[in-house]
């Protein structure tokens, strides 16, 4: 923390804002110049609440200069974070792709996305069971049934589970059949249900919220990273902006910043996103030139009749055609998409 | 629905819109102008997802034009819902004021709180037993033991109780202690809290997300109604922007909007909107300017000392003294603070 | 400005950063912890860019820690600046009203809106006579013809003019006819424009911008102080968010935060904030409850045909009627509006 | 324009609404379901202020239907618009590269540069010879001197060249050394600056507000068309969000939905979107992967002593080698760069 004071700040002040400082256990360091004094607060834990010196007499500003979160930084991992799940990787030279309908509809409807999202090449399926509805007259999602139908058929098919748990008493549920837990962008701060991933032995995506700072985005990781779990990846879906043409704002620009950041891998969900299916392919593409390591994309083989987010669904076909172009935008910048 | 065809859209095309419309249960009216064609289309229930038609061949653009809630628009109910506890009202014409320290932190010092609050001539007294804190080394709340030490507190100065409640599974440990449930910004979309809520027979003030539309906190504020507890209030607290001077900005301008879309009574919470003590009297004095139905004030004796938010709080005599000057402003626009 | 080095910054790269800063001409303070080294850099003028140093090997975060404006700054002056021009007070312990039409549209039109303006007691008449219009089809005011007219009926009843500038062009056109040159939302930026109103010897009013922060703000105002034009009033006049409900969002949070970060009044128009007739009353009591030094109304008696913004515009009743209660708020902070 | 009535409108309401709508010039066409009477208004210019409709008696809601553009709508002209300058394409299925300086800062400064852009295969050199600086103390361009600097190394290598215009008094100054006129952010709603530049007969390039909505980007861009300049290109650089880890939010989503509601074409400029030099390549190639028809890159080659925005210019092998991904890119999504 760095505690600017006032110009005109007394020395009684100064001593006041230092003894303070003392009290709450910081080591003080005090640089006076001719017009500005400036008081270097090191080695309290992160959570301090820096308004309490904003506060006192004298003070002008004060900078907090450590980031809020440890385990999810660079510094403290200079190496990426590459999770392996089953011989999948995120976060390698390899871009994953997660394909799938936004609900798992049937035991019919998921075998044959899965079967699209095999023939792509793509390694994980994606569905959900449990659907955060704005409404409680629209499709809730098939539950435990669903779950079961997803992950017959990504056995068939030899692909990996991706799907959404919305409350603690979900996990157990869910657990045995997915390898990812999704966590999405609302409850991207429900600090009770995050914190329970963190103790879980498997995977975890966590969207960004939908007015989450990246900053907030990441103390979200840390949690999970501090109850144990390293298996974190993180997922851009669109921020909250005052532009209404586009549903979301997809920010890519926080994809190389997330990676400057920290150590942990991205995902970049454009159908979300975007909301609209012809907005897909583009976003699509920008993300995985912007350095995405590993896409979502919804597909849907009769989008008009789907239980839900049919709009933004792709069809089969666009979809294995989009596939095919990433790949080549994948080599360009050195990397692959299997 | 509003559906807006293309200058150039083909019959055949606007006869896809009208039969695809009809499909879903629309009763469609179209109207061909020279150049536009533009089709009505009534009778679905609001959660219509409108993609669906947006994505049709020949069709430009797509309106809703029902507000997706009813049993929280002011056309449902013309007069103002006006939420009596045991002889308190909320949304008539008094201004209910609740203070109170942010957390309970003992037995003693919410006594002393709830002493301060009486003298101003206060109603409900607020405190925190379960804190939603971003950093798990934080204080986490009293629990169970602080709802006992508010609800001694309360009833011995006559006072109502107004706690947050932050998870299903706290519903009934709370229930006996407090007379309002408050549900924090952060869960202002949990759906399966806040639908919960709806069944309970008891008040509840829900705040507004961070980054929530006016429309979606009267949606979330219909879930409760629609599962039967007409005793909701609204509470306004700031909104997330681009301006980093202030924590968050504080929508004053909702109240006024609520107030034409709803018939429910609107809370202003200036400590947490503004965040920092001095700014708390302005923005107080304004909410009440601006016809807030009541008005929630954080204080605290020792603020320096505070479990949280220590920096937001009022002082008791700065407490005392502003209350005294949102008399006068009530009395200026016809309302009283008793 | 504060450098932060990475933990793991060698001694080479931050004797690089240090003789870098040297280089810059900063006056340089290491303080070394355990962890963390921090460096202080002091002594240089305020639009450095320090992007230069952030992106110096071995760098965390750079933060500035002086505001880039200085004689905008409450340290630079810590009495309020009170415009007095020709005997009315702005930013003293009055608060001033100014109200008028929109745009001037006739001699009579606005002989009989300074009617009413003078019969309110306020004695500054707004009206428009060059219109910043997004379509060029829409009226552009009456211009010089226009300014005559508001000229005239101003002295008829004693009252200031304030009329906008939009133009360098303009500013001797405006010049006679005028008390307050009015610069608009879209031209805050245009520094252009701004710097020749720093070579005026009339009193500006500054609207904010609608992205505008309250930073940048002051360094507009910053630029005509340091032309030498002291006498600059602010104007809140709404900002973009992603609330919809609303035609912007009506920021008083920025004047508390305006009024301890800088010594110039500041001026509320809730007409412009909010753009809906039955919105500006509720805004208008909030705005001096918030502690505005002056609040801008538009009002019109016969909207339905006024020129431009007649949906915002009080009518002359209720408008007098707003004005008594105001007076009753005024008290109640300990002010006056005469 | 489409009018929802309030459910309980009486018939004298909806006959009031219908005969004021008629009055201003409107063929209305009324719809009457059993809840809700609608009424589509055809006709009149879409300059209409829709709040003259709102605040009458009876009234919910109104809509505009039509965009407020014609002459830049995807409908008005279903081709691209394809500008072709001396040969060199900008919309058509070669991707342009812009490239040089941010300021032309000597002669030879700007010969390097331009020997650098030409190297890459580029066609258009950028460079600044007026800057809009926030602070007056900061360097503030060359001047016409400096556009003789640009003009002379632009056509020794076979380069276009585009600069910035900021005032009317510029234009003529500057119409002789340039190909592209550029219109900065800041000035994008300066009406009487772009409608000067409808006149001109050079290309244009209109960069988006820090704010601003795609549809005023369109509405400013229509100002010119209106005038009879067709030669207008678009240029995305960033949105200003509550994100503070980036300098904007490059909304890259922007350019397919320019893309479907215009004709226009859509230039991208990284470096001042991220304003950070190791954020430029990335998003360089997510432009060009979402679809961009033109890049623009500021390029340095001392950027530590650059005199303008030197941490976000990249260095001339960066670039270079960036320009080749980009060709990689380009050719995976069906485009090429020459």
């Amino acid at each position: 923390m760095v505690v600017i004071l006032k110009n005109n700040a007394t020395d009684d002040q100064i001593n006041g804002v230092i003894s303070q400082l003392e009290k709450y256990g910081f080591q003080v360091n005090v640089s006076k110049g001719i017009q500005k004094t400036i008081i270097g607060a090191i080695g309290v834990k992160p959570d301090f609440d820096t308004r309490k010196i904003r506060i006192l007499d004298g003070v002008s500003d004060v900078y907090r200069v450590t980031a809020p979160f440890k385990l999810a930084s660079r510094e403290f991992n200079e190496d990426n974070t590459v999770i392996n799940i089953k011989g999948v990787e995120i976060g390698g030279d390899s871009v994953a792709i997660m394909a799938g309908p936004c609900s798992i509809e049937s035991e019919d409807q998921i075998y044959r996305m899965a079967e699209i999202v095999a023939k792509s090449g793509a390694k994980i399926l994606r569905g959900g069971a449990f659907k955060p509805r704005s409404s409680p007259y629209s499709f809730q999602g098939l539950g435990e049934e669903g779950l079961k139908y997803i992950k017959a058929a990504a056995d068939e098919f030899g692909l990996l589970v991706i799907t959404e748990v919305m409350q603690i008493s979900q996990i157990e549920t869910i657990y045995p059949y997915t390898d990812i837990f999704q966590v999405g962008a609302r409850n991207m701060q429900n600090f009770a249900l995050i914190k329970e991933l963190g103790n879980v032995d498997k995977a975890i995506m966590l969207k960004r919220g939908l007015s989450a700072t990246i900053e907030e985005w990441l103390m979200s990781a840390e949690y999970m990273l501090a109850s144990g779990n390293k298996d974190i990846m993180l997922c851009e879906r669109g921020i909250r902006t005052f532009e209404t043409y586009t549903r979301n704002t997809f920010d890519l620009s926080a994809i190389p910043v997330v990676h400057k950041k920290s150590h942990l891998p991205v995902v970049a969900d454009p159908s979300h996103a975007t909301g609209i299916r012809d907005q897909v392919p583009p976003m699509a593409r920008a993300s995985i030139a912007a350095g995405a390591d590993a896409l979502m994309i919804e597909i849907h083989d009769d989008p008009a009749n789907a239980f839900s987010d049919g709009p933004q669904a792709l069809l089969p076909d666009t979809y294995l055609q989009l596939i095919e172009e990433l790949k080549v935008i994948a080599t360009a910048i050195g990397r692959k998409i299997n």
